[in-house]
């Protein structure tokens, strides 16, 4: 298996509390009481869950090497004992964003939506992980599953930052958005 | 299933007859008579088989605006009658590799190692299947199966190719890869 791997659970068990689950665009996703976060790949739906969402963490896509530099030198892990407020945001984008060219992508993601600059004001408060789900052998319904954790106290910066990103050129190429809150 | 996944698989049987299995760096594939291409994912290596290589296609990640219409112009698909040859080169690259920032491996992919400027001079002759395996979730040997065909004459054409990109800079961050060549 790839130690990379990461599967999302929603049923009835879990440490995470779902607090809301609203499709920002496009399908909803079933409403569960919990949340699991497995450090491995589920092969398959157990009986009586909800979902399974499945990605994978991987190497940068866009950023520039001071970027790489200032984002490692901010940023915290998942999973500090104090982030008991967590999102889980699986979001699909569109044909024409996966036709550009890697430069025409990069620009839209920083040059002009701003997504690493935005996202550097908030380290280390909110911690992030994002995993893929694009390049699996078995078809996901989302290209990316992006997982923050963050004090109760840190909300309201949460929700500055996720409404920036919304506004932001590169949104326009979501076709597929669902927000999962989470409390523990 | 992803409809962009591939499977190679090396037995007795297959449309190609496999020529040479040359492991140019690092651990070989075990040696077989033949190689079936599948336009699928193939969970698990059937009996008898000698090895099973997957990946999927997916979007470029280092062309700019300009190159991607160049390759686009000129490229062929892969599957034309005439061509009767044909290479299948797995690789797999270090972890200094996959830790660089985008702007770092971009920089030594095309600016300093040409990978696309190179390939460019041998379009349409030879034909280009890139599939990617780093990110499956059941893990691979391999982080790239680049498959190639062409027709006989081009053959010349296609070793000059390849020991262009193989005395790149690009290439000192190839811990293992195999060779191996096809006809039918």
């Amino acid at each position: 298996m790839n130690p990379r791997a990461f599967s999302f659970l929603a049923s009835a068990e879990g440490p995470w509390q779902i607090l809301s689950n609203v499709a920002v665009k496009g399908a909803p996703l079933a409403s569960a009481a919990r949340l699991n976060v497995l450090d491995s790949y589920l092969p398959a739906l157990p009986e009586n869950a909800a979902w399974l969402l499945r990605g994978v963490t991987s190497n940068s896509r866009y950023v520039t090497d001071d970027e790489k530099r200032e984002l490692l030198a901010k940023q915290a892990p998942i999973g500090r004992a104090e982030c008991t407020r967590a999102a889980l945001i699986p979001i699909r984008k569109n044909a024409a964003w996966w036709d550009l060219a890697q430069s025409e992508r990069r620009a839209i993601f920083e040059e002009r939506s701003h997504h690493t600059r935005a996202s550097l004001k908030y380290l280390p408060a909110i911690a992030r992980r994002l995993h893929r789900c694009r390049d699996l052998a078995i078809a996901e319904p989302f290209d990316f599953l992006t997982f923050f954790d963050y004090q109760q106290r840190d909300s309201e910066a949460f929700e500055e930052l996720v409404g920036q990103l919304r506004r932001s050129e590169e949104w326009q190429y979501v076709e597929r958005e669902v927000d999962i809150r989470l409390a523990r």
